[in-house]
């Protein structure tokens, strides 16, 4: 059930083909990571004709249940030549569910040059020429469109960085208010939409429905048990919608897991003017929005809308991944220029974590100086103009630190490390060096029992039972990436019976027939072993699934500890089956 | 017999030790690489302290065999991962032999921003401050370190290249007239030294003496039969020393190999201006020098020296490889031009292949056109002046292609394919991709077979035959490598018995002990395995050992064929034993 439109940007036709066997069992990140594993081939070059760009939303997106509008992006990475997939809140996913559609398939490639949009609405999919588009922002694209198309529309976009076909470009989904606040940020998914001649992707809900379970009534106990679960949790429910996902930089800093000045040290003097805490005060004071949604159906809020010093609109969140990418990572303490460079981030279409870490970098390269805000704006800015600096950060942490001869490259499969140290956290280290995705805290945000003490406590400085933290989170990741639930519905699931239990009651009444525990668990293991296969016959084995060798020599303070899971565990990470 | 000085740059303290087990029986790159093999841990970071920049003469050095004074440069290389062994004319090998002197290894790293030399006498090796050698190019290293140590000495050294830690910096040697015009040039092994602190080496051959043969009669013998098999060859006696290395231009255009705008095609419009022919009269006519050795002992003088058109020294050859690479692949039919490029790599420090492969890439991505002679001399003044641009022309063509998203970046393991496109010529193919360094013709130079009927005849066109071709000549140049000799010799060996013999009679003289061709082939295997064992450890795989997809897909004019080599072939090739 559901209809799968392919996009072939070669012929620039469309052909739509109904879902069949697994395409039409999965959804999310099962569903794209099917796709890219069943129909890329592995040794191809990841901005060349051979690659395809899927874009689905979940299983359950489009159902009404809590927290299920995530929608997932999966190609071929040209940042980590790895599988990836990446996913987004904002209006897509629901859209494309409510218009019956499983997935886009983005195939081939125009002539150089061009520049195209896609239409996509109840009448299917339309390839138009979009020359005035070319060159623009986010921003100014969203605007475009839905100036065009009406305020109701979804607009996917990419930004200069895409255009660029650059490692670190993302793809933006606007959001409740149809700004291109959400993002599809890891891997260079922009630039693989960008290698297709695609600046934007609108996306008309008009005649579009909910998807109806199977048993409605099974489908809504799920949902109301769900619902409670969320909202009871002190994470979900309180800490989240409150302080946003920034309520972690003071946690984490008190770790001394909190990445500073280039994974230097793990504790930054001036977190207190960066912290969630002192954001939420910096928002209400300017008449800002804590508390907001960042996609339809959104039971916990851990969005915001951060206003500039008079009081306008500046930008979303910034999340506490973004605030510490570019703040204390780059010695930053600057809560405002954080602020700005977020809104540019997301108007170039760039991964936010990715750029944090490549000024930092460009830091340790000598080309500005760590704590310089204006300096590190000024290096968002050559991205805008094209230039050959603009050019090297676009690209990445590990290309512009190649470039510059840097040693201290915190990477993964080329991706940079988002912000936790792997040192002081050394689960989320196992999630970095094995994960299908290159260095991701998403794919199995082993913070959870290192560090928040939520689904039980893993002492984070030591190597014991770390792999088997991860590994299960990675599974139950891969799963709640399928299904189009927020990641962070995790935090319930680890703690409370109820909320995992009523997941199953919520996708076995789509479904109409029972989905158990086991099963949730078997549909994470058969995503990431998908995905591990096609990693293979790209050429990556376990020795790959190593962090820089540095983390397991330089000491980082304060608790002087280095990266002491083995490289014999690490290879066990994977070592199970369907 | 023979010392080993290890240079420890974080102490800077010098100790030496008598060479003993493997390490006395090895020289050359099978001494680089055991040392790298044994001593670097495999998966630290090249420019780091736990690198070390080994560098050897080879076990023939300094007897006074024909053909023997190449030096071998090793290490884990910045711009493959792999390991990596470079080797160059010029006089540092015959003098460090002469001096006894087995190898230098250079460990551990100083205080950034330091600058060093080393100083390379009879008395031992002293580590003194260079401050005003800092920034300055080789011609002027060299020029300061000549006028202070004088004439006779040997200079190797790096240029801003190196300093700048770039992918694709060499290390210079200076040649018989004391010009750096001989380079240790691929895989950014000046970024080692410069990553060390070590801006020169300076070699003074005073008090140093020939190294003796056990056996001086079977070693006599043996020489006189080597020169005699040299002087006879077509290509060694006649083709070499009248048109040098680019007498290959016509040659391989003709067989439609050569490598074209950026390997697009195989055959250059405008070869004639650019072949070893039309430079031989060049040459003449302004008072330049053909035939001229670049290293002590050359039976073979396939050197140049290339005036510029008031008749003043320019530059060295250029060699047919530099020619190709500034030249038909950026479509550039200027060699003057080419010509000035050569020089300032040679000055900056640059590997002129991997140059010329980057200048094509930045013209695919559009940064200069196709054909731009000034534009491609002003990306390489970029480096000169150390700007973004410039650094990442010097990390190479696969970074400059990664931070423009080129798709058609033809590196392996992140090194630069050299004149042949392997497609036209596929036992290159497989050495290029199956070589423990990264695409590299000298490692198994297939060209012979392939195109020029030396040792029998390989249909260049088709896979068959290419596995056992490139794998017997990987095994016979890790040989010839480790004994010092230069390549070229292998024309003569391939095609004449005599030849071949004559090595083993040298080297058994040498020993005092038979050497046979077993032997001989022995040594090979057993460097290779030395090899291929560290690239493992260091995580690479048979599935590294691949060239990028497109070679695999896009049909090379004239011929319309493609790299049609299998993967199971390719993995093949290292399927043997010591």
């Amino acid at each position: 059930m559901g209809v799968i439109y392919r996009i072939d940007m070669t012929g620039l036709q469309v052909k739509s083909e109904e879902a069949a066997g697994d395409y039409a069992e999965l959804g999310g990140r099962g569903l794209t990571s099917a796709v890219v594993a069943g129909e890329v081939p592995p040794d191809c070059h990841p901005l060349g004709a051979d690659n395809k760009l899927v874009i689905a939303p979940g299983l359950l997106t489009g159902t009404g249940a809590p927290c299920s509008a995530r929608l997932s992006a999966g190609a071929k990475s040209p940042l980590t030549g790895t599988i990836k997939e990446s996913n987004a809140g904002g209006t897509a996913a629901l859209n494309l569910a409510r218009l019956g559609i499983k997935a886009l398939i983005i195939e081939g490639q125009p002539e150089a040059g061009k520049t195209y949009r896609l239409v996509v609405s109840a009448d299917g999919v339309k390839i138009e020429e979009a020359v005035a588009l070319a060159g623009l922002g986010n921003y100014a694209v969203a605007d475009a469109l839905r100036g065009e198309f009406g305020e109701k529309v979804t607009v996917m976009s990419i930004g200069q960085a895409g255009e660029m076909r650059a490692g670190a470009a993302s793809i933006a989904v606007t959001d409740m208010e149809g700004r291109p606040t959400r993002h599809c940020g890891r891997g260079g998914l922009g630039a693989v939409m960008g290698s297709k001649g695609l600046k934007a992707i609108v996306i008309d809900p008009a005649g579009g429905s909910a998807v109806k379970p199977a048993d409605a009534d099974a489908f809504k106990g799920g949902a109301r048990k769900f619902i409670e679960s969320l909202r009871g949790h002190p994470v979900t429910g309180t800490g989240l919608p409150t302080f946003g996902t920034n309520v972690l930089a003071n946690i984490v800093n008190e770790a001394g897991a909190y990445p500073t000045r280039n994974f230097s040290e793990g504790q930054f003097e001036g977190v207190d003017a960066v912290s969630g805490e002192t954001q939420h005060d910096v928002i209400l004071e300017r008449g800002g929005q804590i508390a907001h949604s960042c996609s339809p159906g959104c039971a916990i809020k851990c969005s915001r809308i951060y206003p500039d010093k008079d009081g306008n609109y500046l930008t979303k969140g910034p999340e506490y991944e973004t605030v510490w990418a570019h703040g204390p990572n780059c010695a930053i303490d600057d809560l405002d220029a954080i602020a700005v460079m977020d809104r540019m981030d997301d108007d170039l279409g760039l991964d936010t974590i990715e750029m944090g870490a490549t000024v930092a970098v460009a830091m340790e390269a000598g080309i500005i100086e760590f704590g310089d805000a204006q300096g590190a704006i000024g290096l968002l800015k050559e991205v805008e103009q094209g230039t050959p600096l603009g050019h090297l950060v676009a690209a990445g942490a590990e290309v512009l630190g190649k470039a510059y001869g840097v040693v201290r490259i915190p990477t993964v499969k080329g991706q940079a490390m988002p912000a936790y140290d792997p040192r002081a956290a050394q689960g989320i280290g196992v999630t970095y060096a094995t994960s299908t995705m290159g260095a991701d805290h998403t794919a199995g945000y082993a913070i959870t029992a290192n560090i928040l003490g939520v689904g039980g406590n893993v002492d984070p400085l030591k190597p014991e039972g770390q792999v088997e933290l991860s590994r299960g989170l990675q599974i139950a990741t891969a799963a709640i990436d399928s299904l189009g639930l927020c990641l962070f519905v995790a935090f319930a699931v680890l703690d409370d019976e109820n909320a995992g239990a009523a997941i199953c009651e919520i996708t076995g009444g789509l479904l109409g027939s029972p989905f158990s525990g086991d099963d949730f668990s078997a549909l994470g293991r058969r995503v990431l072993l998908i995905e591990r296969e096609f990693n293979k016959a790209a050429g990556f084995t376990d020795a790959d699934d190593r962090l820089p060798a540095y983390f397991k020599t330089e000491k980082l303070p304060p608790h002087q500890v280095t990266f002491a899971v083995t490289d014999e565990d690490l290879s066990d990470v994977f070592n199970f089956t369907e």
